[in-house]
C-alpha cells in the first residue's frame, strides 16, 4: 500500500453515554463514506471529560475491554471495512480504572488494547484519581491497513513514548486526546499552549520519521473548553489536515507512505542513534 | 537572575580559518555590544564546512581544545564578560578527531567541551570520515549566567540528546549547526527540510520546557547552500528571534526564565515520566 486514509474526527459530548457513542458511531460512518481506512476516535469517547473533578460515582462510566462497546464497533468496522481505534474508560476491576484504547481491525476483530501510560493530575485535569497508568507497555498493530501505534493525550508530551512506539514500526502513532483551555486562560496563554501542543506532537513525527494524528474533542465542559484542531503532520512536521476549533468534523487524510520512505532515507536517524549512551532515560532527573 | 541573552551568530565561511575567527570575534563583539550574555557560534566555526567530499589532507584544520584558539577566545569573553560557545574541529591524536564545543565562561575560564555524539553520513554530509563519535556524554554548564546545554547539529534530530542534557538542568540547550540545501533539493524539498529542522528542534523546547538556540552558517560552499535561519524558541515551541536565510548576523534575543518557571510549572511533565518503561530506549529496533 502506497497511502493510508486517515479517519480524524472530534465532537462535542454530553452526559449521557448512549448519545456520545451515537455520535462516535456517525462520524466512523462519515469518515468511512469519505475513504477513510483507519478511523481514530477521541480520548473517553462515550463520556464528558469528567476528569474536571474527583467524584468516586464517576466510576459507573467505566467498562470492560473488550466488552458491549468493543463488540458494537466491530461490527461497524467490519460492516465499513475500516480501522476504529477506539478510546473508552476502562474498568479491569472494581477499584481499578484505566484509560484505554481498544483497535478494532477492518474485520471486525478486536486487536487489542493500549492503557494509557502518562497519567496527568492538573487544575481541572484529575485523572491520577481515575486511572491507575497503563502496565501494557507502548504497543503496534499489524491492521489491514499496516501498522500503526496508539498513545493518549498526556503522552503526546514525552518523546520516549513516540520513539518506543515508532521503534515498533508504526507508520502513524494516533494520539486520542482531550485537551483545552481552562476559560480564564484562553485569552492570555491560549495561543501558546495550543502551538505547544502541536509543536511536541510534529516534533515526534519528524524525529521517528512517521505521520502522527491527533484526535481532540471539542466544546465547553464546565470551566474547560476543548480546543479541537484534530490534525494529521507528515514526517516533514508539516501539518497535513486540521480540523476547526469548534465544530463536529469526520475528515479523511490521505497520508503518503512514499514520503515516509523518502524522509527516512534522506535523513536516517535510527541509524545514528547512539544507543550506548541512552541509559540514563530511565533515571528521574540527574543531579 | 530572570532574564538570559542569547547571541546568535551567523556567518559565510571561506577557505582561510584566520579569516573565519575574525569573523567570529566580529560576532560576539556584536552581539556582545547588544547585551547578549551567552554568544553561540555556528559549528565548525573556524573553516568551510569541508565534509562535502573526503580529504585527509583537510585533517590539518584540527586543532587542540583547549588550544590557542579557546585561549585566544577566552580573552574576548573576559574582556567583553560574555560566555561564548566555541565550535571547533578537535584532533585529540593524530588520527583521531572530534566536532566538538568549548564553553568559556564570562570571566575567561575554560569549562569544558561537548564532543558531538550522534555523526551523520549524508551525499554531501561525510561526517563519518572525519569525525570520531563523542565518548563524553551530554553535558551541561554552570556558566556566569545560569546552566547551558551544548549541543551539535545533527544531535538536533535526536529527543534522548536533547532530555539526557536537560535533565541536568540546562536552560537553554544550544545548537550550534552547518545545515543546507543541496542545491538540486532546494526548489523541491527546501521548504519541508526547513521545517522538519526548526520543527524538532520547537519540540526539544516542548518536551523539556526550556530555551532553545540554533546558530546555523549561511553561504553556498559547493552544492550546499546553508540555510542560516538561526533562531531561538522558547517553552512554548514559539519561535522569539530568527535570522535570514544568507545574512551574516549578530542578534542578542532575551530569553524570560520566568516562562520557563511557568512553563513547567503548568505542565510538570518531568514528574509524570514512566521511567519504568523506557528502558527499550537503548535498543536499536523493537522487532
Amino acid at each position: 500500500m502506497k497511502t493510508l486514509t486517515i479517519g480524524l474526527t472530534q465532537f462535542a459530548a454530553v452526559e449521557d453515554p448512549s448519545v456520545n457513542l451515537d455520535s462516535a458511531e456517525r462520524l466512523v460512518r462519515a469518515a468511512a463514506a469519505k475513504g477513510a481506512q483507519v478511523v481514530c476516535l477521541q480520548e473517553m469517547c462515550s463520556t464528558l471529560y469528567f476528569c474536571r473533578r474527583e467524584d468516586p460515582a464517576l466510576f459507573r462510566y467505566a467498562e470492560a475491554i473488550p466488552g458491549n462497546t468493543t463488540e458494537r464497533f466491530a461490527s461497524i468496522a467490519k460492516e465499513l471495512g475500516v480501522v476504529v481505534v477506539l478510546p473508552l474508560f476502562e474498568k479491569r476491576a472494581t477499584g481499578l480504572y484505566h484509560n484505554t484504547a481498544a483497535v478494532l481491525d477492518a474485520d471486525g476483530t478486536y486487536l487489542g488494547k493500549y492503557r494509557k501510560m502518562h497519567i496527568p493530575e492538573d487544575p481541572g485535569f484529575h485523572e491520577k484519581f481515575y486511572f491507575t497508568p497503563g502496565d501494557l507497555g507502548y504497543r503496534i498493530w499489524e491492521t489491514a491497513f499496516g501498522k500503526i501505534g496508539v498513545l493518549i493525550c498526556w503522552d503526546q508530551w514525552y518523546p520516549e513514548a513516540a520513539r518506543l512506539t515508532a521503534m515498533q514500526g508504526a507508520n502513524v502513532l494516533f494520539y486520542p486526546t482531550a485537551i483545552g483551555w481552562l476559560a480564564e486562560e484562553r485569552e492570555t496563554l491560549g495561543p501558546a499552549q495550543h502551538n505547544a501542543w502541536e509543536t511536541v506532537q510534529k516534533g515526534h513525527a519528524v524525529a521517528n520519521g512517521c505521520f502522527v494524528a491527533a484526535a481532540n474533542r471539542v466544546g465547553r465542559e464546565g470551566d474547560t473548553v476543548f480546543w479541537g484542531q484534530s490534525f494529521v503532520s507528515n514526517p516533514y512536521g508539516e501539518v497535513i489536515a486540521r480540523t476547526p476549533v469548534e465544530e463536529e468534523r469526520a475528515e479523511a487524510v490521505v497520508c503518503d507512505l512514499e514520503q515516509l520512505e523518502e524522509f527516512r532515507n534522506i535523513w536516517p536517524f535510527f541509524r545514528d542513534r547512539r544507543i550506548d549512551s541512552y541509559e540514563a532515560v530511565t533515571k528521574r532527573w540527574l543531579d
